[in-house]
């Protein structure tokens, strides 16, 4: 049983680092994945790879295209789906892989601080559980591949 | 040709009612259908339906619950979807549903202002159109199933 | 916007009827859909249309799969599943009903007394909303139909 | 030809060890899986994970959509389930799979005494077997492997 | 509630028209759908559609494709196929006919004499009944509509 | 049996009046439905609708996106495709709509002159009929509504 | 590229070795799968299995039933199916896997004699290939791996 | 994380060597695959398969319909599409594989030289990525899979 977890949303902190050292701790048959998370990299890649645009909006448009190659061919091949939300930024994309997660029928678990719980109140509806720190996202995963808890 | 076009996002201005006055003066053949906008009844429906909570996350998972039947089926039986954001609330809930269609394969015309290009850049890929009136998203309504513009 | 509800489990009390009257009385555009309610002419169609068994194992299994015909073929055509669990009696039938409900994306309320939650509580977990009464029912169909609640 | 069988259902006696123990005898190529078995882990595993509740209900609800990350998935990744249905309790859950792998169009098998046959005659009109002991689905999983009985 | 119902198989006895007669008499709320059920024209459309073709190989692939225009999408509209196999004929078309139905999910019931029980056991496992007269295939569309019986 | 039937490809003759001409003559329960035809329109239908673009690519695009709403919810909408291939233009998205409607499971009538049977093999080998003359499609959909011919 | 060819039809004659010869002599990356063709056992793996039955029909239907768990598993995990019809019996079930093959988008190659094409015309329409000889099967499986003919 | 990669269209150019080149150099975990590209044995695959066919459109259709056995094969199983257009020939098959591909989900990066541009833009429109060297494909592989850009 080895499971792909997908890693979707804030990308200004460590969250991923903290599953990912979770994970490799408990010894758990996890690979995870992730969008490209160097915002840089991310925002200029139509650019540096086809040309640059003169238009803000298509620069973003084509960058945003060949983003989704990745992402959604991830998100395709996970079993499951982990969406973070920091408290800045607005992060729709963050919410827009939660809901084509939702209706692939990929599991989903939010990672999110309590003053969030009102505004993500949808997602959260959808989504098989709701943590508030990285390590009780590791222990969710932990429980659903070994039934330790 | 009678279209099913599903309206999601922003409540707090009157876009819905621009559409939908845009719809009928222009004869278009096109049901339109939205959640539930009123706020309150909105965020209270599952303490009224089904009994008070104690805890905030447990009355909001249960309205938003009971709010999914209605949106979800919506969704599911329209022929495109309509995602305004506003530049107010984080609305991830609108970022939600337009993923959610997405992997549905219903075609999404997103609707904000210009500032809002690059926070809805992921998003604006995925769409057929991005409007930033009212008046542009009823244009491309006629034009889809009129072929006028 | 007319929806298909269908009408799952317990059939010793009046339940059915009881969200039928609410259905006419709220006037809401809702056509219901059951299987076939009569106990003996359910368990005994296989034997009455094609001829009687001698093993009461093949009885029941010709039977079922002829109710199979209308069960599935209705709640293929349902926007929304109602589950009814009552005290009496196994009714593996409802929470199979549930399960094949789930899996093809129809939304699904539950309605059973508080004393069987703990032992519904995988289907209430995947459920949209779990009513105590029939009332409550229409009460979240109307609210899912009009808004009103 | 390696498959994947899901075990479903009842968790106080031993059917699974003997299923196990089967399959390992006649070196048949197949990795069996299950639910969390353990009775108060799998009840518990919601407040343990992401702290205690305080009403019955969402106790459960917790836990249950917790347990659902890893039942779902199993099943999903199932080429057969097998369903065993004991005479205590209600196991409302083991028909809830069985329904929801239908709809999957995964091969059933049940597993249940005489006693049971008219209460899970829907559930078995839609299995392709209904065995009595834990060494006749070992018999048919070898025959379905192998060709040989 | 309004069933399509497709008409598969054997075109050299009446059933088709005992069970329009039967459908009629009882006032179901069915529309009755077949192939094209006049041999020559069936098998001749392709060279009078598009022109003769010199090997009868070519010639029968030509018509076979153009029926399965007709066929497919009528299979595709049912709510359920009833699946005719005579003594006379190899028909495999009707075999072929229900193999496809099974995988689209559409329910089956076959009409054939005892003497070919044996043969067709494959298919009558995977249909919902297996009857004996056209009157019973009546007799069971109008339970399945009606629950009379 | 009211079949939608989308007619794809060439715009420069007049194909598409003949067949309507002719299932209007034959009184065939058959609704027609096309991409936006007017070349011009089709073409500009980005700058119109949502303001003028600098680059010739991103203008293209723009107007393209738009246009798939229509064609992709028509094909959708279709029982049967029809695409027809002149010897002018290179008419890419014909062939890109036949490969579409293919994988979406809708049988294909392709229109084309002799000429062009090598250059479509692909096409044909995958279609349900290849017709030489609008007349010869008219005459395919009677049949396949009718039986008749 | 490892694929893998489900062998559906005819028990009677070597064919299904003659193809076994061919792929391991051409050295191609195939894995071969069947049904059970041993056919006492196959007809008898019912009452071996679970028990003795009574009637003919049940008998049948409950073998049928097990050897479907196999069948179908198998058709569903090929990459390609081929089906064999002989001169002898009526081979239903061959024309059964043909049809849900189809309807699960596998291709299919059909192996028949010449005398047979009329019969088998609607098979074959919808089949990619229709070989006279087991060497024209391998020839083509090799093709299709290779690129070499 | 090894992906499949589709290569489609042109086949006078040594664009998929320079892709395949530009993999290996990268190390890239790739596999490409393509249709069968001698363009005589592709061609005549029918005739040498099953022999020699009079009429020049049968000869096509069943060499077609056996390339196609590979072709959706590798489509199917493939993580992203390439579809190069040349300047020269028609390439409606090229133009085909994209809108099947398109249908299936899976992502498409388009290769062709600018003047091609207007005529592509249907196809682009539905691409995630449209390029104009094979170096520009490889680079944004590379990014896809590595995030390095």
């Amino acid at each position: 049983m080895q499971w792909q977890v997908y890693l979707s949303g804030e990308i200004h902190s460590d969250w991923r680092e903290k599953i990912s050292d979770g994970v490799q701790r408990e010894g758990l048959a996890i690979t995870l994945s992730s969008a490209v998370t160097d915002h840089q990299t991310s925002d200029d890649c139509g650019d540096r790879l086809l040309g640059a645009e003169n238009e803000p909006f298509w620069k973003d448009h084509k960058a945003a295209k060949i983003n989704a190659i990745r992402i959604k061919t991830l998100i395709q091949q996970a079993d499951l789906v982990v969406v973070r939300f920091g408290d800045k930024y607005r992060q729709w994309n963050a919410a827009f892989d939660a809901g084509y997660s939702l209706a692939l029928g990929k599991p989903i678990i939010t990672l999110h601080d309590d003053g969030l719980t009102h505004a993500l109140k949808e997602i959260n509806a959808a989504a098989m559980a709701s943590a508030r720190t990285p390590e009780q996202v590791v222990a969710i995963l932990k429980y659903s591949l070994t039934g330790k808890c």
